[in-house]
């Protein structure tokens, strides 16, 4: 199945669609992956995408809806009764219909809850609608294959097949005691080797890697990336096996997190994709351009304060855009190496005067080097030796303030619990401008005015 | 194992050190995760690693040989006789040991491979490092278990148990004909239910996803995230089984990614972590600083043209700030919203003709709440209504361009198969720069001069 969605076979399924030509499409989709039939109901539109929905069966469009996006999956289901949802969440893996179910409103949540026959599968997603999402059980599994370490090898084989008719993939055996408390994993390794009758006690492996059922999914995400794990098991403050959290979820964790961090430099307040709509993604960037608009206000008001000043020498007006540029450019550099560090825990043990007599070097050495040049630029082609003066000793200390400023920001921020992620991009750049002008001005005022 | 690494233990383990504390350096390091001890070691000065390091004995030297980070692993391979890395290297799963080799110059690579004494592994590795090391081939182990079509149940079973002495988890269990090419995969269920004369042929899944070994890395890391697979088989152009890929290490590509665009969206021009040494990170950030100085430059060289023009009205100066800073937001979030979107292949299949003119209507549309803010603001502060209009059209003038040119330079890019990152962060700054000042000093000079 080495399929590749092409615009042609969406254009070859719109046409079908268009033309009710049924058969065609019922032909085309069941040779998909049902992540594929979800992307292909992504680009098309939504009375389209009902369409193709329709034509699924039973089993394919609860497999579809598991995969679907979740603003389109919103509207799918308010087209459909409790009981027609209720069917199809009893087709899923417990996770997979607490995702589902997550996006109804809470009065049709317990409509749908008390429509699915299978009053276990019903008592699991409820147990799981309780943690919250961004929690170790909100994206841990139910369905596990599990050892009791007094059974014998013989025994537990026995077990096995009944309990992997729930499980998708086993990835792991996990054994617990009588109370159901997690103790250890079973390596296949040593279970294929071991005679009928040897106790599961005597072979299994101790000490596996947990997660706590309320733990946040982002600890759990970089634990599993850390050590790297395929699968946790997830456990209560007991120790009693919840359940396990396996790596695709995790993997959804860390992309967030990570696309998060890169909107958020980019002055994006919500997440967005291209293909949502223009007020969506006008809301999403507006707030950060009010605030650069607020910069580029008191930036007036500081130039307006040597106003005076400009009137006599215009010329020092010319370089306001390098000054700024070279502001924004070192203050964005060094929180972003300070935001990523975070991140990924990469950040050494130094202490924050450490850190920032570092970036104090580094500042100095490139602000030098961007000195020396913009220094003799101007000495050579304006023939006025204070301005070139003026102009080098302000690029030395605006590299110097934006370096540090980039630099302690994110670190305090994470000192007291707050996403440094939010003192990267335009908070780091529209604090540069208005105090770089300030720099830039008051040495223009000493050294040239 | 819920270990915690904290500067405290650091301390312990520093002190320990500098007092030859060996015995309880022993107890506390054999306590701990291969992968934390390997932490230890980045945290620590690198006499200290490497005291560390003498202090593990064979087997657990080796596990944390291969989590230890490159410039770490690199000094310490130095120390080390071809024959002691070869002792090593036979010890780790030839993956492992692969990617270990490629630190070493090629001259010492050979010895190291011909002191291996067992003949397969060092053939194993020998053919592994024939791959590109960003291709699926890199990146693949060679280590999995697999089921010829004509076995019977039983037949398997037995073979299974040779084969998985060699493989650290088995995940999914692949069948192959006469010839070892992929046919398919065997369920753990349907396995278990059979009895014991049942041919693999007739229970096995069919059409598994694969890749090819010559398949860039990232194309395999987005396949497994988008079909939320564990692990894929790679096969070689006739189809022949040659190994897997498992989730963790298309976590590694997927994370250097996002990493590399986040980095190139902040002006970063190599890798860095804030724990390199001070060369390294400012030789990294000057490149982009010294383009930036490049616009300031020519911002300098548009605003002197203008010098006579800003002695009368030294106000038009002032709002320089506000112009580039909103040029150079617009310009970061429309960008940003495509690269991401790319890099996700979210991307719908409009055309770009459609992409720019959804772009022109946000643009426009937060152009137009910003620049009537701006204009009421100038009017009232300045009253002066024909600056506050050269402002206001200008602002317009300016988030269409921005808008518009940070949508089409990473759309161009993409479609020349230039990495679209490239665009972001700095060079579309710059380039907004020098073209948003040009704009506005022209719609003064039109309006306000």
């Amino acid at each position: 199945m080495q399929f590749e969605l092409t615009k042609d076979f969406i254009d070859e399924i719109i046409n079908a669609i268009e033309n009710a030509n049924d058969d065609f499409l019922i032909e085309k989709l069941h040779s998909l992956h049902p992540v594929d039939i979800a992307e292909v109901m992504r680009i098309v539109n939504l009375p389209q995408a009902q369409y193709i929905y329709r034509l699924l069966g039973e089993e394919l469009s609860s497999e579809v809806l598991v995969e679907i996006e979740e603003d389109i999956r919103e509207k799918f289901l308010e087209s459909l009764s409790a009981e027609e949802i209720a069917e199809s969440l009893e087709k899923m893996y417990a996770d997979d219909a607490t995702d589902v179910i997550q996006d109804l409103p809470e009065n049709i949540q317990e409509e749908v809850l008390e429509a699915i026959k299978d009053d276990e599968h019903s008592s699991e997603i409820s147990m799981l609608l309780n943690f919250d999402e961004d929690s170790a059980g909100g994206i841990m599994d139910v369905d596990f294959i599990s050892a009791n370490w007094n059974w014998t090898v013989a025994n537990a084989l026995a077990k096995f097949r009944e309990q992997v008719e729930e499980v998708d993939h086993v990835y792991t055996i996990y054994v617990v005691d009588a109370q159901k408390r997690l103790k250890g994993t079973l390596s296949l390794k040593r279970f294929l080797y071991a005679s009928d009758e040897t106790l599961i006690k005597d072979i299994f492996q101790k000490d596996p890697i947990s997660v706590g059922v309320d733990e946040e999914a982002e600890t759990v995400a970089s634990k599993m990336e850390k050590y790297d794990l395929v699968v946790i098991p997830v456990v209560d403050a007991s120790g009693k096996l919840l359940g396990r959290i396996t790596i695709d979820d995790a993997l959804d964790v860390i992309k967030e997190e990570a696309e998060k961090d890169y909107q958020m430099a980019s002055g994006i307040s919500e997440k967005v994709e291209s293909s949502d709509s223009l007020f969506v993604i006008s809301r999403a960037r507006l707030p950060w351009l009010l605030i650069g608009m607020l910069g580029g206000i008191l930036g007036a008001y500081v130039i307006g304060f040597f106003e005076g000043y400009i009137t006599e020498h215009a010329v020092m007006a010319s370089f306001i855009p390098l000054i700024l540029a070279m502001g924004g450019n070192v203050g964005v550099q060094s929180s972003a190496i300070i935001v990523q560090s975070l991140a990924n825990n990469t950040l050494n043990y130094d202490s924050i005067t450490k850190k920032l007599l570092k970036e104090l070097f580094v500042a100095l050495f490139n602000g030098l080097i961007c000195s020396a040049i913009a220094l003799v630029f101007c000495w050579v082609t304006k023939s006025d030796f204070n301005l070139a003066l003026t102009i080098g000793v302000s690029l030395v200390a605006v590299f110097t303030y934006a370096g540090l400023f980039g630099t302690f920001v994110p670190l305090i921020l994470n000192k007291y619990n707050v996403d440094p992620a939010l003192a990267t991009g335009p908070f780091i750049t529209t604090t540069n401008d208005v105090v770089g002008l300030l720099i830039y001005f008051l040495i223009g005022w000493a050294l040239y005015f």
